[in-house]
């Protein structure tokens, strides 16, 4: 089996931390399997380069940022190899560029374009181990890049994909992915198997542990992608094709966004073409529009409600104003203490009623509901924040995501 | 006129001396020059990484340490552009690599086999500083290399010379070339002006601003060097070709070397190539061997006495042992007390009675010669260690190298 490992800053946050990690993967080295692993920058390197940086300019050249932040992960990456070859394990540590990673040239969130895995092809083939630099890649130019947060998990998967891996293991410090936040309902279990969509919809619960970034990218490429832990032999998540879960449950887990401010414009005039005239200004601007619900009044004007990321709602606000001004929007109103929940399940595209079920949820505990958006695999309701945490409990309940 | 400027890791040491570096360089192109900036790791991070890689293993491999190491002046480079372009100087940071210095694959102290400055030369075009990140390159393969001790000052010089540039300034914590170290002769002046010749004879009173692998290819490449303080203002040393200096001083400086060893092989049988043999097989156990005198005794036999340095006595005694041991050689004697000094002068090529003037310095104060060795630009002797510092003050005294 081809197995590729990436371990964060977390897991390689210092010496003894590297040597642990040394001895993970030369155990499955040991157990048979070949290994590609891809490390990050030792914890609070990154932001130390970046505080260097900013004391000399508030908005640094982004490929002299690139050349400065590729340093913490070939630092790592050495280290790592060494730390491996020491123990007797044959290996060799490749930057971005020596691993075959190409982007374009978006200096500090640069796309990876393509990958040439034959420098990683014939160490494997020679029984190295191969330690690979994450978060870096070369653009067409041969300049450093690097691909912005969450870069590494990119590499990882990226490199599982071109290397047709069997298994692309994700290590933190989080076991894995759980049927909810457990700080806020301790009964929350840990998944085994989650699909890629899941995890996309679930994207607040796997937060911490993984992008949709790399989830995307990993459904692209067909990538089986374990979150796991670097401090415990526990077993993580696997985040798969639907194809491969057997008997997927009615609903996987309940996502709570905080995050979200509710814009609802009045008296929209009714005219051909002005929602479509607003979301573009409001895309124009930078604005991430999530859920949108609209209603005709009775006097035949349109009422249009949308939310919005917090930080997002200032630009919003500038862009709604302009139709206030202009007559076509009558009034319009914002609430930042709102919340989004979700329940998500890929079984629920051949079960009727889950979504029935989730709202009488809401009902017995007397929380409304302002607004519900449903797709194929999720009902999300957005309700006022103060209930957050009961919704989520009286959800995780309904669905006995505890038993 | 086209600069190349070096600093190294005391100049560069923390945030407020990479600004000064920052401004050091502005003001040159400010005043209507061209710079190439080299650049040393942060004093300090070299080591810590040695120590991490330590951490791991006593022999860590070294294309490992290559990629580990070259991170450091990576990190300088990309700030000091950064602080640059803050300063609203158009700048450009590059790597090893970017600069285009591609070199052999001894990894940690790989040669530089050539230099394409074509990018250098690009940017230079477009009005931009550029920041090359020192002691690096890549070998054929494409991997990261290192240069050694002294790299970044090797990467300045073969810049230098392969952008036919006007001047490569070397900045540290010293303010040039002294005629003698100023801690044994605190008259000792510094020097305006030196041929590559003398300052490679004077090896020891640059020790600790160039390295004579440095010097060896500043006058290969015909580069004009200048060592300097990065901590003020003052003139510097111009190291040059002899042509370049006008009316050049009959002595330019006094060396002390004080790591030196006397062997004393006595009775050694007088057959042909026996000192080929011994002298042979001194190299082949990588004895550096320094000054040779050879007499004829009244026996017939022959005495042989050379230095070696005091590193590499014990492997030099292993192969005196098997001469005497084979009775080749009838005794022999060892001496760590002795020192070398040298007189050093290209003034000296033209002129009689240097050495003369020399002999009776020592004279003067009773100190007893025991090896004279002279070439056209030195003359230097083998002394008892206790009379060094009077004998470099004497010999700077009869000089009038204190005028």
């Amino acid at each position: 089996m081809l197995v590729v490992q990436k371990f964060g800053g977390t897991s390689v946050g210092d010496l003894q931390r590297i040597q642990n990690v040394a001895n993970r993967v030369s155990a499955t080295k040991k157990d048979g399997h070949d290994v590609v692993v891809v490390v990050s920058a030792m914890s609070g390197e990154t932001n130390k380069l970046v505080a260097y940086a900013e004391h000399f300019s508030v908005n640094p050249a982004k490929a002299e940022m690139d050349m400065l932040l590729s340093a913490g992960e070939r630092v790592t990456a050495s280290l790592l190899a060494i730390a491996l070859s020491e123990m007797g394990f044959d290996s060799v540590a490749m930057t971005g560029r020596k691993a075959g990673i190409v982007t374009d040239s978006d200096h500090t969130k640069a796309r990876i374009e393509n990958i040439n895995p034959q420098n990683m092809q014939d160490a494997i083939k020679m029984g190295k181990i191969v330690v690979v630099a994450g978060f870096q890649g070369v653009n067409d130019n041969g300049d450093v890049t690097t691909l912005g947060r969450g870069g590494s998990d990119l590499s990882a998967v990226a490199i599982a994909g071109a290397l047709k891996a069997d298994l692309c293991e994700i290590y933190t410090d989080v076991s894995g992915i759980y049927t909810t936040d457990p700080r806020i309902e301790p009964k929350a279990k840990k998944l085994d198997r989650i699909s890629y969509d899941e995890m996309l919809e679930l994207a607040s619960l796997g937060a911490k542990v993984l992008q949709n970034r790399s989830v995307e990218m990993a459904k692209k490429l067909n990538v089986n992608l374990v979150t796991r832990s670097s401090f415990s032999n526990e077993e993580g998540t696997l985040i798969t094709k639907e194809e491969n879960i057997m008997e997927a449950p009615l609903v996987s887990g309940i996502a709570l966004d905080k995050n979200q401010a509710r814009i609802s414009l009045m008296g929209v005039k009714d005219r051909p073409g002005i929602a479509s005239d607003i979301f573009n200004k409001l895309a124009d601007a930078g604005v991430n529009v999530d859920m949108i619900i609209q209603n005709k009044a009775h006097d035949e004007t349109t009422n249009i409600d949308f939310t919005v990321p917090v930080s997002d709602l200032h630009d919003a606000k500038a862009v709604v104003d302009g139709f206030v001004t202009r007559g076509e929007v009558k009034a319009d109103s914002y609430n930042k203490d709102i919340c989004k929940v979700s329940v998500v399940g890929v079984g629920m595209k051949s079960h009727v009623g889950v979504a029935a079920k989730a709202f009488s949820a809401m009902a017995q505990k007397n929380i409304n509901i302002n607004m519900i958006s449903t797709s194929e695999i999720k009902i999300s309701m957005v309700i006022d924040e103060e209930y957050a945490e009961l919704a989520v409990r009286s959800l995780h309940a309904i669905y006995e995501l505890d038993k």
